[in-house]
């Protein structure tokens, strides 16, 4: 749908603009009036005039159209007004009011009204508990963010989760002249939320990158979607409040969203290509800097006129999984014309203390050739002259517009006016080496990312059962939905009794195992509900025995016995693989593999992908340890066949909704086949 | 010895002094008629005045006794000037000509000489290749750093390796109000090197912690040892550059100094407590805040006014394995008397954004009696007072004296003077989280720092054995000497011929293992030379056969052949162990303990520590990854049989310094036993 109306209004109503300038109503209305050209309609029951300007009684009250309504009135009146903005056809409202559910039950029940109102309505709000909105082409500061920090133009989009956060770094924007193209505080995301704002800027031509804080997600398949297409043109960039556990704790007992842990919401950000960061001044740097950079190459260039600025620049790249340049003959015998010949001609290429602004021109221009990222480090030495370094770099960058030049200017006083100079001049100027790599590390990953393609999930023509069940299964009431599944599992008969065991074995040969069988029971071993490696038949009669003794003694609550071969018969096994599902609240089903049996617990190695399963996630489950694991162990024939069960295992938690988990362990791996010998279905 | 005479000269001498505006020497003049009250003589074989001062020729002909000399003359000369120096009585000399090791092999040979006089002369130097050195109480600043760059008084020593780092983050620090003791440019230290000057710092009562740049180290054990005295009364705070491979290539490509790679620096640096940082930033926060700040716990408070600084906090602490004070009762039930009723009351403490200064004083006085580190976060929202905030937060600090309080000041403009009030009110004050985070987890580590303790190791009376030989020794001539040590291997005798080995067999018995003995090839399996499961005496011969055929066929250089029992006899295996040592060039002896057999390199899994092993290492490696994984697989016993066996090999390294390597993979747990069944040693 076409939101130009909520960042292009012809005209903005102010409801609950307020004579008293302690009111939000009150700074809302000031903001407006300084930086907004259209028609404001201050809205407030008691008053004729508020700052100047004629104000009205309700909406219905003006004559002329009204594209946006910002509401500043106490949470309880608010749906009358959304209804009274309906009438009226207002296209957008931001609801600044807060009360709602991060306030607690009556204030969820007001949110669960509105939410029931907005389903048939036309009107789309942001908010409530929203700061407000920015848009500086054209103007508008429809928030309470202090007068004194005023937002400038630039690229970057900021939608944020926290109004505090929000305002902290406009201020700190302000003052490091770091420009927006919108800023909007999305609340409590009754209606639009980050999924559907990435959607809008995605096709705002005045937005280059956009930087998201946020802590939790309603809906993160369409988070998922959109951020990919989103991706496709430009970078996104979230920092995720709430990732650890501990900070998880600390989300929820402050706003009302539910957050959950780290690794959905890696994985969500590595299937979409959005840029991960977990510090604020993290995002800050990239706020500045990442619509005008792109990074294509892990392989990056160093000048520096001190050795230990390289040095250190090195070691973070080397941390950040990024590489130096392998600078060819060529491009050192060039160097060595018109670097002196102390000159470190290997990168990183250190042109020595006494460095000149012609010598930094000299060896950019030589190394401008290779079209790599180049990250310049100057350090303010006796004979160096910081602006003129700057303007020499500058120089260079003119003459290659899509060059990623980064340069890193150590020092203070002595070099604050080159940093300004580069920034005014569009390139980036930062303190410490580290910034400057973290910056082509997130870009590096964006630039070459590419979106999910999904050949092998589609190739798997598994007939995925339907599970009806909405009690847990385990054993061999699970089993039958994995052998359905095609997964390879060892063979199992149930029984009640010594007849039925006797026919049972007859199926299954020694040497076999028995265990209880129980949907209640997850882990049998514990309660000595399970004898392995019986040889023969009297071993079997007192295995029984004495699994029924078990059972009277605990009480334990079963549902009869199960007889399994022993698949490990002669002791051929490599290693025991796990085989799990989990389904995030988020994001949906996560497919886990890891090693099995005692190591599970102890190294707790796993790799997981999110559902459906991508063909670069199987690409990256190769190159994973835990898949170089496998690959040692067992044949290629096993290994395919374990990335097929994670396809499998991917469709039936997708057309299965009630199940919770799945845990498939041990899957025993041969060094030609790979079989399950235990099973749980989670419902 | 006695150092004051370098830090508080009545005299210094520079010879090299110069009228040219443009050469070092008249800067460092200039520096040191600025900041020095004493006598000054400038020696210049050429001129009788500079810059208003009388010169000299020659130190000899300087009347008055001189205490420091500061050398800036062409490398050449600098040898004799020394002498001349020693003539003369001067105590301290600092070199800062350049043109010794770090550019080449003439270079190295004046740095040798010079090292050859030092040995049999009185005078201590710094450098050469150093650009000076500063104190700032009694003030003097004997550096060529630019003189707009001006230290101020601090109680933070900083030791560098690298002088163009030295004089940015001096410039830096200028800018920031940041404040030294001593600044020293260690140079190629020649003489005087780090570890000496940690030395010097212990007893400076002006400096309070000590920052250190380092690339390497020439003597890793001296290093540790005086690290270690100096933790007991001030935190040392090191950024190593060079950590990564990529870096300690760089590194090597400009200083003269080797680098080794991180785990070494990292156990050292865990050994000594010193505070290791990764970033210049990082290095710099240290600098302001660590002589000022004592955390002894590990349980942080948070103080909020913005819902999402607190869960940035949290994740932040949570990285950095830092936890949260869980509130008692009575300490919320106390807040809920000063805070409104939204208020979250659990820690992070949400005081709300529309906190007022006195709030923020109700809260942390109540939370100061938790005697923990508080993280105060204030964001600057509509109604907030940032410096009354900030002047209440010092009030608090003056009630508290030893309280850790750190506060984060989020935004720009707004709160930029609350900031610098709180800096000069000696109170911390950062723009994001994560530095407040990293800062307490450094200071936390050192403040719980114990100095290492050798129960264990001097309960260990394992004689150990004296290995003469120069060659490598593996197999049965490496097994002896293991054997010697007290580490359980299994029986192998050597033989040379079918009637040999059937004598041979008759001591091992079946099942059993055959090898060639070669003390050239250290991977026998891979040249077919190992026969392992020889059942009987039929096998046996095949084996033999086969064996002897390889050895024509390939042309190897073997010693003879070692026929082994076979130690894992009826399958009762549990895990592989594999137990090495590498001698550190800086270090001396790291000894390691991992996964061995197939999970060795897929894994990866080891845990290593410096020789002499202190009862802190033991028990850190009894928590470890490793140590859990052994604790689970084998009995308490076989445990602390392993741990023994780690210190009998620290042993054996420590008095047999041609070791460079040793190798025991695998060596077989079982329930109750742990056996070596493979031997190298590298000499």
């Amino acid at each position: 749908m076409d939101f130009s109306r909520l960042f292009s209004p012809e005209s903005i109503a102010v409801v609950g603009a307020s004579r008293d300038p302690g009111k939000i109503g009150s700074v809302i209305l000031k903001n407006l009036r300084i930086t907004y050209r259209g028609k404001i309609f201050p809205i407030n029951l008691n008053t004729e005039e508020i700052q100047g300007i004629k104000a009205y009684k309700k909406v219905s009250e003006v004559k002329d159209p009204i594209d946006l309504a910002i509401i500043s009135i106490p949470a309880e009146g608010v749906l009358s007004v959304l209804k009274e903005c309906e009438r009226k056809k207002i296209k957008f409202a931001i609801v600044i009011s807060a009360g709602f559910k991060e306030s607690g039950s009556s204030g969820l029940k007001l949110e669960e009204d509105i939410k029931k109102f907005l389903k048939t309505s036309k009107i789309r709000v942001i908010g409530p508990n929203s700061l407000g909105a920015i848009n500086t082409s054209p103007s508008y500061n429809a928030t309470f963010i202090d007068p004194n920090s005023k937002p400038i133009e630039g690229r970057t989009a900021f939608i944020s989760q926290s109004g505090a956060l929000l305002s902290a770094i406009v201020d700190d924007a302000t003052l490091e002249k770091i420009g927006f193209s919108k800023i909007i505080s999305i609340g409590n995301e009754v209606d639009v939320d980050e999924a559907e704002m990435l959607n809008v800027l995605l096709n705002d031509e005045k937005t280059g990158a956009i930087t998201l804080y946020m802590e939790g997600l309603e809906d993160g398949q369409k988070f998922i979607k959109n951020a990919i297409e989103v991706a496709k043109k430009k970078p996104i960039i979230a920092l995720k409040g709430g990732k650890s556990k501990m900070g998880a704790a600390a989300a929820e007992s402050h706003t009302g969203s539910l957050t959950d842990n780290n690794t959905s919401y890696d994985l969500a950000f590595k299937k979409s290509g959005v840029i991960s960061v977990d510090n604020i001044d993290d995002l800050f740097n990239f706020m500045r800097d990442a619509p005008n950079l792109k990074i294509k190459s892990d392989e990056i260039v160093i000048v520096t006129n001190a050795g230990g600025g390289g040095v250190i620049t090195t070691d973070a790249l080397s941390a950040a999984n990024l590489k130096l340049v392998k600078l060819s003959n060529n491009i050192i015998s060039e160097l060595s014309k018109v670097l002196p010949k102390e000159a470190s001609l290997h990168n990183p290429i250190d042109i020595l203390g006494d460095a000149t602004p012609e010598r930094y021109k000299e060896a950019l221009e030589i190394v401008s050739k290779l079209n790599k990222p180049i990250i310049v480090i100057f350090s303010p030495q006796e004979t160096s002259l910081p602006i003129e370094t700057a303007k020499e770099i500058s120089e260079i960058r003119l003459q290659n517009r899509d060059l990623p030049i980064l340069p890193v200017f150590l020092g203070g006083a002595r070099i604050e006016k080159a940093k300004r100079y580069l920034r005014e001049n569009g390139l980036p100027a930062y303190s410490y080496p580290n910034e400057a790599v973290d910056i082509i590390r997130g870009l590096y990953v964006y630039g070459t990312f590419t979106p999910p393609v999904y050949t092998a999930y589609n190739k798997n023509k598994t007939k995925v059962p339907k599970v009806s069940s909405k009690e847990n299964l385990f054993g061999l009431s699970a089993k039958t939905i994995f052998d359905k599944l095609g997964i390879r599992t060892v063979s199992g008969v149930p029984f009640k009794n010594e007849a039925e065991l006797q026919k049972a074995v007859k199926k299954i040969g020694y040497p076999c195992v028995l265990k209880i069988a129980s949907n209640s029971i997850a882990h049998k071993a514990e309660v000595g509900g399970v004898v392995l490696g019986i040889k023969n038949n009297e071993e079997l009669k007192k295995a029984f025995a004495s699994l029924k003794a078990k059972v009277n003694e605990n009480h334990l609550k079963i549902n009869g016995y199960e007889l399994y071969e022993h698949a490990n018969k002669d002791n051929r096994q490599n290693i025991e693989i796990l085989l799990g599902a989990h389904r995030d609240r988020q994001f949906g089903p996560l497919i886990g593999i890891g090693l099995g049996g005692e190591y599970a617990n102890l190294l707790n190695e796993s790799e997981f992908v999110l559902a459906p399963i991508a063909d670069k996630d199987i690409n990256e489950f190769k190159n994973s340890k835990i898949g170089k694991i496998i690959s040692a162990a067992a044949k290629h024939k096993v290994f395919d066949e374990l990335v097929d069960y994670m396809i499998s295992l991917s469709k039936l938690m997708e057309s299965n909704p009630q199940i919770k988990d799945i845990d498939i362990n041990p899957i025993m791996t041969f060094e030609d086949e790979a079989i399950a010998t235990d099973f749980k279905i989670y419902n």
